[in-house]
């Protein structure tokens, strides 16, 4: 984050000061929360002891297609934290770590991810589906469709499109929203399913440009790819993702887990 | 656990050894998991290193009221792990944890919760709704039911009757299958919405039943009383359950995170 953005950030806070001493306590109730999860094992000391990224009564989108998605009910995606708002994927889970960590009665999640949407798509309802809800951090997970229906003959995007039009979407949203905290997720796949030899090189170039999207833009980078590659060295693809794109309850339990580990350190 | 029920219980392992040996790989596994959950702050060093209670191949049967069922799909409740057939509460998210830090493909979770119901009511289905699943690890949440229904004029039970039916459906559980391991999860109210001082003493008669009945059965108890009365130290009840009976998103969360914690260092 640069020093400017960094102003931004803090001419943007709702009463920064009473804010400061509120993310004091959260950070003490966080500690006891994260001494509280799951199984058993020795814990890792983590350096820190802030939220990161997420401040006190932020207001926190979800975006992507289907993974973020995940069969949410579009009828009350006005009403925050709303269980069948945010889905039963990634989503919901990150808003039932933050919100039980943070213990923030002010903190606002909402999911709008839309199955099947590329970046051109999400674009197209930004007005409405982002800048409308004037987020403080906006996290954005899309690629997948891009290379895909361009597989499956749907569409005839490139990957230059992608970055160039991922490009255009973040300086748009920096633009409405100068203080805005932005968080791009790495677009993954994992080798079963759906997913063949047909999906390279190319995938690896629209994860790269998400990557390069990221640095451009001083958004966090959460490295789904690198987690899944990981976690597949001693359990099945399968197991992550029954058709190689969307997570099981594993899988996003996991994409969760590393979200919050990424976006709560930065 | 004595002596004679640890017998029992690696009597009835499907190929023990290779359970055991299995259990260490998902022990190092959850290890790793543990490292990376949640927002930041230091974490306390847990004691041990396995996935406790939780053994590889296991089948978890989550059973209670409302708090339990949150909303699942019943016509999907036969398919082990899936997102709607376990709904959107506690039992959804201890489902993600086990199935993200155990990574063990042979792990079945259900939940079997309904809504409404009480003691007695887990009798009726108790052959359909737990023994015919052949569970090796039985969770119950119930009791605010039989308090509620009774202070609305719909029940005439007592701390009494509930403590002899509670025993009698445990006591069955056990002779039907004999190497189950029981948890026993406390019930709870936060002193907001639809709960008033009319509840008290007698609902903390009712808690105490189920220690009892827990120690009486060497199950594993969940403290779900104590933590929430912790929680609103330093949050409003309604945060963690808006009616005072029914978890929040955030509820739900710190709710799974206990249960694993006590089930996984049991």
């Amino acid at each position: 984050m640069t020093e400017h953005d960094a102003t931004n950030r803090a001419s943007t806070r709702r009463d920064f000061l009473g804010k400061t001493a509120l993310t004091a306590t959260a950070a003490l109730a966080t500690t006891s929360m994260l001494a509280s999860s799951g199984c058993s094992g020795p814990m890792k000391r983590l350096s820190g002891s802030k939220g990161g990224l997420i401040d006190t009564g932020d207001v926190v989108l979800l975006q992507g297609d289907s993974i973020t998605d995940a069969g949410r009910n579009r009828k009350n995606e006005d009403r925050a934290n709303d269980r069948s708002a945010l889905g039963g994927g990634y989503a919901f889970l990150i808003a039932a770590g933050l919100l039980a960590a943070q213990r923030d009665p002010e903190l606002r999640i909402y999911n709008r991810g839309i199955s099947g949407h590329k970046v051109f798509q999400l674009a197209d309802r930004w007005d409405k589906d982002c800048l409308a809800l004037k987020p403080d951090v906006v996290s954005i997970l899309i690629g997948v469709n891009d290379i895909w229906h361009k597989l499956d003959g749907r569409y005839d995007g490139t990957i230059k499109i992608y970055e160039r039009d991922y490009r255009a979407l973040l300086e748009r949203t920096r633009k409405e929203l100068p203080g805005v905290k932005l968080v791009v997720c790495e677009p993954f796949v994992l080798r079963c399913g759906a997913v063949n030899d047909k999906w390279f090189p190319d995938f690896d170039g629209y994860r790269a440009a998400a990557r390069t999207v990221a640095t451009a833009f001083d958004a966090v980078f959460v490295p789904f790819q690198s987690m899944f590659d990981k976690a597949t060295k001693d359990t099945p693809p399968a197991y992550w993702a029954g058709d190689g794109v969307h997570p099981t309850i594993a899988g996003a339990q996991l994409m969760a887990q590393t979200w919050l580990d990424t976006v709560c350190q930065a």
